[in-house]
């Protein structure tokens, strides 16, 4: 079978894009695990499947991991598939309903063409993150492998370990990162951003991804660098992370406690794999 | 313009092979840039471009490495084109004649669906490798960051170091292999490889590749490692060799001492990207 798909990405963290929503099928972790391959399949951070929705949905989202296992939930991804909708499937809502693991999730298109995307509100309580701790983790100091540092500890459904610096271009995240990634403290590792805080407005973000490595966007990192650096009282509740792979919008939404994270789409080629034998 | 393009690779060599042999058309550096990246283009580790050969070719062979500069040859490309050439273009012929900036190369098609490539003689003299020693390196023991090693330095237009070891699985050759590659004994550097015998006619070998690091197949590389091989008399002037990608079949002329390389070639996917912007 000749399986048409679209590769898309939100700056730089890559999706290729899999259209079932008129004939849906089964993907296999093998499968799966083949699409992801960038030398032997087409290559991606994640493999994104869209199946018909429940109703009032416009579709499901299934999200394959490059190791075949599924993933409840992307905000970078989430983006992508709203363009997609729009651009080839002519669906004209101003904000969509997709269907995924983590619940139903409502992209919403900006006159800018940028996608906002509800991440849902972030959690502080120690043992929750996960941590160790009893109460929340900010501005507290570990001791690694690799020298002190303080960090700010936030979940948004993942782990993450805030550090700020005045220079993250140059803060060694390929030794430190690891290291508080393995730390006592995070009983299922961590993410670790370094933050330098710009001005009131303007946050710089370099994440180190838990299992993965140096990555050029993290959407959730950069939702957890905002909050922690809102939380410390280092900028407004509504700021601009500048990443290795471009930018994104953080607000911290008062009504109700939500992180809305806006940022772009594109789409970098489409094509057709053979999978035949898979 | 959107541009067709296929995706291709040998042992997972990859590569991104642009026809241009109706309307050719210049590549820019910046172009190749952005077809060659795996996040925002569409990503390999060449990019291959035909452009009509002249009298008695049936194409000219354009290799852009990532970083938008030319390469010369590419045997596993080579094995590429000529199977793109057949299934895209309908050449019926069971040798090809392809211009490259290293002179004409005649792929061969076997019976058994592989190609061949002439990859040209050896070279042992030391300078020529080049090595710093006016003697051939055979079997000489060079003392690195990473306790010494004995090893044989042979080129096949692009320097190598052989190494023989009792498990290349285990070899740590990520350590060793940079060590090696910034010897003093290579002042252009060197490509690194490990490689255990395993009988008169099968060898297994991991590659440390030279500003690329571990890589699934390097073509030079077992050409370079079983020639060694048949030099120092571990093996018959016929071996296969199996790589991390795959196996390759390399033969030893004795008519005129040129190395053939024998594997398969495979089509990953095909696709258009927009390249407007470029």
């Amino acid at each position: 079978m000749r399986q048409p798909f679209v590769k898309m990405h939100g700056l730089g963290n890559d999706f290729v894009v899999l259209d079932h929503l008129d004939a849906p099928r089964e993907i296999s972790e093998r499968e799966a695990v083949q699409w992801a391959d960038r030398r032997f399949g087409v290559g991606c951070d994640q493999l994104v499947q869209l199946l018909p929705g429940p109703d009032g949905c416009h579709a499901t989202m299934v999200i394959f991991n490059p190791d075949g296992s599924r993933a409840e939930m992307c905000g970078n991804a989430m983006r992508c598939v709203a363009k997609y909708l729009r651009e080839h499937r002519g669906v004209s809502d101003m904000e969509l309903r997709i269907d995924t693991l983590a619940g139903v999730i409502a992209p919403r298109f900006l006159d800018n063409g940028m996608i906002a995307v509800d991440m849902g509100p972030p959690i502080f309580a120690g043992r929750a993150i996960p941590t160790t701790s009893d109460e929340e983790v900010l501005d507290h100091v570990i001791s690694t492998t690799n020298g002190q540092h303080v960090i700010s500890a936030v979940s948004m459904g993942n782990p993450h370990a805030v550090l700020f610096t005045p220079d993250a271009d140059t803060f060694p995240i390929l030794t430190v990162g690891p290291s508080i990634e393995h730390h006592e403290l995070f009983p299922n590792r961590t993410n670790v951003e370094a933050v330098q805080v710009f001005n009131r407005d303007h946050i710089r973000m370099r994440v180190w991804e838990r299992g993965a490595g140096l990555t050029p966007a993290c959407g959730t990192g950069a939702c957890a660098a905002a909050v922690a650096a809102m939380r410390l009282g280092y900028v407004e509740r509504s700021v601009n992370v500048t990443l290795d792979g471009g930018d994104l919008h953080i607000a911290w939404r008062e009504s109700d406690g939500h992180v809305i994270m806006t940022g772009p789409a594109e789409e970098s080629f489409r094509g057709e794999m053979d999978i035949d034998d898979l």
